[in-house]
């Protein structure tokens, strides 16, 4: 049974998100029909993480089984051909059998977006959080490495989660520098949150981008992020930030 | 009477274009509508550049009178809680009475994007025009300056066009360097055409990139497009490029 690990891009807005639901069109589910139409039989497929509804993906990874042969390119080919625009498998590979995109992940790297401007853009209002009041990016950036390191983030988990540990090692931790751009009148709104780790809680980057912000808006100093992972309490953390900033960017593998 | 001069951007896939029409929503037709509101009787507004169906802005100009006194910041907020988040007013200004945001643009530039991978990116497909076949760049890079200059672009104008005369002047055309970009995995897909000239005819810039692509894949060499030009022939130039690569990225005037 040939087993196929895939990379997948989508634009999550008009999804229910990455999980098969009642009620919504899911990138799991449209990916599992049209692998099924491929391969005559009904095929599941596993992807790395679950991302929630509006939450985008630019490189998601998914596994499945065919009974069929099929090389990669065919594969690549005859999905994206069922598919809607807003998910493109962006590319295939014939794996080991039983390799499983979420069990074996080492890491995954997650973005988040926020335009802090007056006026949210356009060409932004799915794919980025707007906050209009003024924020401290330099308090962020000095706040966002207190995240790294092997801690209990408990404080960060949403209520509805389901992990018997909220201990998880975060491997990076930062606001990325500036971009040098060229032309955009405003590129400087866009301040962007890159987190890598081994496992991500319920809503814990969109959390932990929430404090952020209110640290970012002078409601508590940057040495606050670190006493609230501490604390491990959620009410000392900032509010859920909204799903359209957040992209789920990679996930790493060993050597599959 | 105050006069205003207003900067708007706007995600245009789904207008009828900049220009009020039966039969579809425009972006004059609703700035028209909140700023009549806003005026109490109806207000017409003058673009500085007519886009089509699908074509973006992102610094399209526009200007107006009112009867009633306004603050421009008054005019930004007023205008954007009444207008779909895909038309922003990003700024506005008073002008002497009289301004006309058409007649008085001394240049204007315009951005085509091209995405040119085997998959669309998600994020692109409303953004760029995907041609998948593999392009010759720095052909494309070669050919795009001898469009700069005074000349008649009579080769490069779609029917309909309504001018008297097809003479322009080009500024600067030109095939912009590969971005240095932090970690999006195909970045080096995308392909960034930008032109600024004192006028352009109807679709000239959509045709001018689907000439840069036929030189691209190879059907013509660079030196075709400066024969494309001599000629006025609307037959020797390339197809017309789809719309939803093209923004107006800018509007230049004299000291107002």
């Amino acid at each position: 049974v040939p087993t196929f690990k895939i990379v997948v891009a989508y634009d999550g807005t008009d999804f229910v998100g990455w999980q098969r639901q009642a009620g919504g069109s899911s990138v799991q589910g449209l990916l599992e029909g049209a692998l099924s139409e491929l391969d005559g039989r009904a095929v599941a497929v596993v992807g790395a993480g679950r991302t929630d509804a509006g939450v985008h993906a630019l490189g998601q990874v998914a596994s499945f089984a065919l009974e069929r042969p099929a090389s990669p390119e065919t594969v690549v080919a005859a999905v994206n051909a069922r598919l809607p625009s807003a998910i493109r498998v962006l590319d295939a590979a014939e794996t080991p059998a039983g390799f499983h995109a979420r069990y074996q992940a080492r890491s995954k790297r997650y973005r988040y977006r926020i335009w802090n401007g007056p006026v949210m853009s356009p060409f932004e209002r799915c794919y980025a959080w707007h906050v209009s009041t003024p924020l401290d990016r330099r308090a962020m950036a000095a706040a966002a490495p207190a995240l790294g390191g092997r801690h209990d983030f408990a404080a960060f988990q949403s209520a509805g989660g389901s992990t018997t540990t909220t201990v998880r090692t975060v491997l990076s931790s930062s606001i990325e520098p500036m971009p040098a751009t060229a032309g955009s009148r405003d590129a400087s709104a866009l301040i962007v949150y890159d987190i890598v780790g081994d496992g991500f809680l319920r809503h814990m980057v969109r959390t932990i981008v929430g404090t952020l912000v209110e640290i970012g808006r002078g409601r508590w100093p940057p040495s606050h992020m670190a006493a609230v992972v501490a604390s491990r309490q959620r009410g000392d953390a900032g509010p859920t930030a909204p799903p359209e900033g957040l992209f789920l960017v990679s996930v790493e593998y060993g050597d599959i």
